[in-house]
């Protein structure tokens, strides 16, 4: 850029918010609506960790904050990112960040390489509001590489005053969910076991191998197999309007919730635009997060799931979802326990 | 749920009408609007059978009565499904049916759940208009190997007062056809000829062994490679108005009509939104039921197909749709008949 | 047909203009918005040529006047587009083309197949508006086979009035590009090298064999890893507004700008239907062409690519766009750059 270089506002006078990120499927406290512009200042630490991403299947996840996905971070619209990112010295590889909520600098993946035992300082401005995947983006084979070990997470920016249903009027919810959804490619050995390496750098190029062939080995929701079942499964209430914010940074991805559906669904993940509705299945584009609302009325155990059914059952994309309150015979009911018949009384074939 | 359950209205006072189901591509007869609340009973038998899905290749399809997919059934906003559902002493396996459509207790499934021998009655409201999936869920790796084995179908809710077009117009079709995209993971012996088995569960293990790749043997409409083409192609006349409604239960589809449009396509299959328009190709998110609509414009030959031309071509995704009526030249002529010409005369390269 | 025909407009009295066409991502010059009906005359020959879709990786494209994707062709809702479709004596194949954009004899496929040293005129009327692939389908396996070899392109049909924002108002875009995506499945040999073969038949066989496992050796831009790529980037200026159409005829795609965004995305290529903005990744389904437009606000390298990542970095789905102007320090600045820090003042873990 030959031309002379705009000058910034003056954030220094804009209030600063220090955000305490939580590991996901958590969000962090925030509020719906925005009391005007401020700086968000977040920080990050970049760690690389032994992990197991189902019995016997260990991958060196390459992480934001510890988590796969890394911690969902939540703003307003005309609100700025203040991320300082730390690379510890323990590491053994660069890292940066991509925000697909931001503009130029390649995301700030251009402004953010920290070798191990570096830190830096990125401020860029949320002028889209949505929901956006953030990655490691270290350049070339890196890039897929990092990604593919976990390290992308989610950035909501929500609209100054708050989303909008369908009809546009104020949509407020009650609680909100961050599944982020990976993709690991873990090669085996002659055996057919799952190699485990001393350090990523190791298992690099072999996994690079696997991830050409473009199927995963595992397909699984907060780093995990049944990271999200079980104990760990969500938790809502009927009549509690739940926000699911899905992030897939490699795949495309289905999200459907058993026994339940998207009301409202914005595509892209955008806010800018009124949502879907009455949604069975939504989808996720590869390399995307969306987000999509629901209104529990029955209670009960309900399936939060990627619907490629193989993908869901036998890779591991399926969360569960604990609800509590009271059945409601209108919606449902079973008029009739299952009980032998007499076959000769039923159809004919 | 330890609070009171909601009591649910007087459904008992309702009309009651039995629907009675059709094979696809065929729909059941139905209103294209609603003269007001009602019951829809329906009867389904899951029949578990030996079919052949292309020459040669044969695997034992789980079914709602018999085809793959199972019925489309059609009701209103409003009303109350009735379901009997009969699983007949004969089969091997327990079967239910999560019906997307449905809200709670996993979409009926865990409601339904019926060994051989056994039938059982469940009644639930469509609260949600448009087209949906319904499948067998029976738990763990039953539920990919059930759908995988052809154990799906749709259920449409339309609106009360009927379809409306992107402007929000009324939009009443003269037909619809129902295409049921099924994907097949048949096992090869060692000279690479497809396995039978001798039940569904004796194949089970292999087959979910090839799911795993994710990559189909097969992936075809209505049951078997070319069973809509030749003699079983669908019909339409110039002038009509046709809805097609289309599901996969378990991987995404590009539907695409060759030598037609997607006039309106509801993203999702949701009636509870403007419908898109002009789209050459649309898309079904895995595991959804999606509708379009065209009205014809030229008689002839037209392919109704899934547009990865792969799976189309060479894998089976694809429908012949014969369309009769007088040909518009305005709208395409062939001003010249291939012929030989003088290629110094043509384009310099 | 057995009725009397419908007879033509009389469009001989229409204004009749030649287009001439140039190889993507260039764009042909054009009006935003019409004049007024008119007949756009275009030639296009059908080249078959042994390509370099990588070092090491050869393959015999087939073509539309020898580009991978073919030339994209420029027309207004209301316009007829009138073909004059060559195929070569030297050509080892038979041709034609199926426009999305039409209507009618398999979108003139069946009106149109070239022997070599043939040619044939086929004249159609735009009535949808949007961007459309248009692609080889002589029939059968050829279908996939011309396909997947290259065969195919976009059209676009412009709004009388010309492009609408998110509003309604009226959108001019400063610049167009067109990227073709392209799959090969390029067979190997017993060394895992790629194979070359004497003739497009002759690799015919192996090449369908690869492609039945549906998945790519090759995932490509304009024909080759890095075409678009180093001097070849794509360029703009800040302040521009540039308009993205982006065609994959055989599979999904998942378009993305790093360090910008789609501000605005036509679903599925329709211009029927109002944009959706804010994306962060926009998605084509398999089989078609759709449009996205973005102003771009800062200088430097972006990156255009489809966000599966392993698909953009390892297949080759990738340009380079190299963008002139004044960087905006309000919009993304460096607070601090990457240095050293004291591991023990960062935190906790
Ligand atoms: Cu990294
Ligand atoms: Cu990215
Ligand atoms: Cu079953
Ligand atoms: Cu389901
Ligand atoms: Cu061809
Ligand atoms: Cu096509
Ligand atoms: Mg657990
Ligand atoms: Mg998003
Ligand atoms: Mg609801
Ligand atoms: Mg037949
Ligand atoms: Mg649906
Ligand atoms: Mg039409
Ligand atoms: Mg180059
Ligand atoms: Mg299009
Ligand atoms: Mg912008």
């Amino acid at each position: 850029a030959t031309q002379a270089a705009v000058a910034a506002t003056d954030v220094s006078k804009l209030p600063h918010v220090k955000q305490t990120l939580v590991a996901p499927p958590n969000v962090p406290a925030h509020e719906q609506t925005s009391k005007g512009p401020k700086v968000v200042q977040i920080t990050m630490e970049t760690q690389e960790k032994l992990i197991e991403v189902a019995p016997g299947a260990k991958v060196w996840a390459l992480t934001f904050n510890g988590s796969v996905p890394g911690p969902l971070i939540v703003v307003h619209e005309g609100d700025y990112v203040e991320l300082t990112l730390k690379n510890p010295k323990s590491s053994t590889l660069a890292h940066n960040v991509d925000f697909h909520a931001a503009t130029g600098a390649l995301g700030g993946a251009g402004l953010t390489l920290v070798q191990p035992g570096e830190e830096v300082v990125l401020r860029w401005k949320a002028i889209k509001a949505g929901v956006f995947v953030y990655h490691c983006a270290p350049g070339g084979t890196m890039i897929p590489f990092h990604v593919i070990s976990g390290m992308s997470g989610a950035l909501m920016v929500l609209p100054k005053d708050g989303l909008k249903d369908n009809k546009g009027k104020p949509y407020k919810y009650d609680r909100a969910y961050y599944i982020g959804e990976q993709d690991f490619y873990l090669p085996k050995d002659d055996k057919g076991n799952f190699k485990t390496y001393g350090s990523p750098a190791e298992g690099m190029a072999d996994m690079l191998e696997v991830a050409k062939g473009l199927i995963p080995t595992h397909v699984v929701f907060n780093g995990a197999v049944g990271a999200l079942t079980g104990d760990n499964a969500l938790k809502a209430k009927v009549g509690e309007k739940v926000l699911f914010i899905h992030s897939q940074a490699n795949r495309p991805s289905y999200p459907h919730l058993i026994g339940g559906h998207g009301d409202l669904y914005w595509v892209g993940g955008s806010f800018g635009d009124a949502p879907l509705t009455n949604q069975e299945t939504w989808f996720v584009p590869a390399g995307a997060a969306v987000a999509a609302a629901y209104e529990f009325h029955q209670p009960g155990l309900h399936v939060y799931l990627s619907h490629n059914l193989i993908e869901a059952v036998l890779l591991g994309a399926a969360a569960h979802m604990t609800v509590d309150g009271a059945w409601n015979d209108d919606i449902m009911t079973q008029l009739k326990k299952p009980a032998s018949f007499d076959a000769k009384a039923g159809m004919d074939h």
